[in-house]
């Protein structure tokens, strides 16, 4: 763990968390209380970030510093919220493309996952803020850089952000294991959404439920196990192609 | 590391190798003599098993037993001889689609490697007996299983592998960053083999030069850094889906 990226005592974090420094998480010392306590609450609450509760022992275990009960991390990353993302994607005139990983927990594939994103020409990756990988300094590398160089939106609710998605009308594309339709078959032209889900339980029923379409990379035999970036990897390729994406070398595809 | 794949002393190594179990790895203690040692020398030319030479000490935190100097490592997977393979492939009335290659150094990038190519209709792999990451039970594990679905083909000399695969009719179509043919521009069609260069720096030139033909993935933007892993997903999907293989959904494309 880099401690540079730590942020230790309580208004030191209200200080972090206001001038717009984003963070990771934040750790409470179990019962912890008092008037700055309810302001990191709230201001946590407003910026999407989680809260974890844990004994004594373990921030005594981070930090020898006097942590009032109080020590988040900062994000290596710069999340960005998904409507201004949105926005901004449009407003440049590009078509959305945009990645959402529903529980991926290994931080090489999330890096893997992110060269992928980048390298055909995706936009934004969304995230949840739990039950993922946390996009730290291994992250950062397994991604070759890529992590910086696309926006990151990371939400509290990923059906929520299938609303939003869909209120900008952008459709959301999800990846299931034996789904009829194949990636190829998808109309990648207009601004969708691809969904990946976790490693071993694939995306949670009621995100897939939500999203427009399901899809399914084809097999030439009975194995069907793709690593989930080499299977994120392959759609965003397909979705490369299919647009064309003004490149000379893909005209005429 | 599992102590049940360490072969401990000579003449339980000579039995070993003579009874036809696959080895990964001979170390020999610096300067180790005797007439066994000429015999497991002889036998490890014979079956392409790389030796070292390490210094006793190494063998000591190895095993506490009386090693006399000579300590191997008995390979996972089962190893087959590339012509065999071929013979093996052809014979069964399919189309070669082979992959090597050449340095991938990270034991996942081979798990999720191994899982492509089964996926994709790949039947064989192609290895280098050094400079490669070693196909223990974390590649076994990564693979989901694949690297027993497949045959793996070590060889001493991949430049040799490459001539044995032109003296068979296979063309060997090497994956180089930049390269002006594009992956899908490949005519898969035909017997050929793909090669796929180690994480930082690529095919070895000898390699390269020895290629019928060099291809690259196109890529949206300026950043051009895909994982090796997916990069080899994406070119055995492409291959899988140029060779139609005979899936009703892959019908038609």
């Amino acid at each position: 763990m880099n401690k540079t990226s730590l942020i230790i005592g309580r208004q030191p974090l209200v200080e972090a968390i206001e001038s717009g420094r984003a963070i990771d998480k934040i750790l409470f010392q179990r019962n912890v209380s008092g008037e700055s306590i309810g302001e990191i609450r709230k201001l946590a609450k407003q910026n999407n970030i989680p809260i974890q509760q844990v004994p004594p022992e373990k921030l005594n275990a981070i930090t020898r510093t006097n942590h009032q009960g109080v020590i988040a991390f900062a994000a290596i990353v710069q999340y960005m919220d998904l409507q201004q993302s949105i926005d901004h994607i449009v407003s440049s005139g590009a078509v959305p493309l945009f990645l959402m990983l529903d529980g991926v927990t290994d931080v090489r594939n999330i890096g893997a996952i992110a060269r992928s994103a980048v390298c055909c020409g995706a936009q934004v990756l969304i995230v949840p803020d739990k039950g993922i990988a946390a996009l730290n300094e291994d992250a950062l590398k397994s991604s070759a850089g890529a992590l910086e160089k696309i926006h990151i939106c990371r939400v509290n609710s990923l059906l929520k952000a299938v609303d939003t998605l869909h209120l900008n009308g952008i459709k959301v594309f999800a990846s299931v294991m034996n789904a009829g339709t194949k990636v190829f078959e998808l109309d990648f032209t207009e601004p969708c959404c691809l969904v990946m889900g976790s490693e071993d339980k694939g995306i949670q029923p009621y995100i897939a439920k939500a999203a427009d379409q399901h899809f399914s990379i084809p097999m030439a035999g009975d194995f069907d196990s793709l690593n989930v970036s080499v299977a994120a990897g392959i759609i965003l390729y397909e979705a490369m192609k299919k647009r064309n994406h003004d490149l000379p070398d893909l005209k005429g595809l």
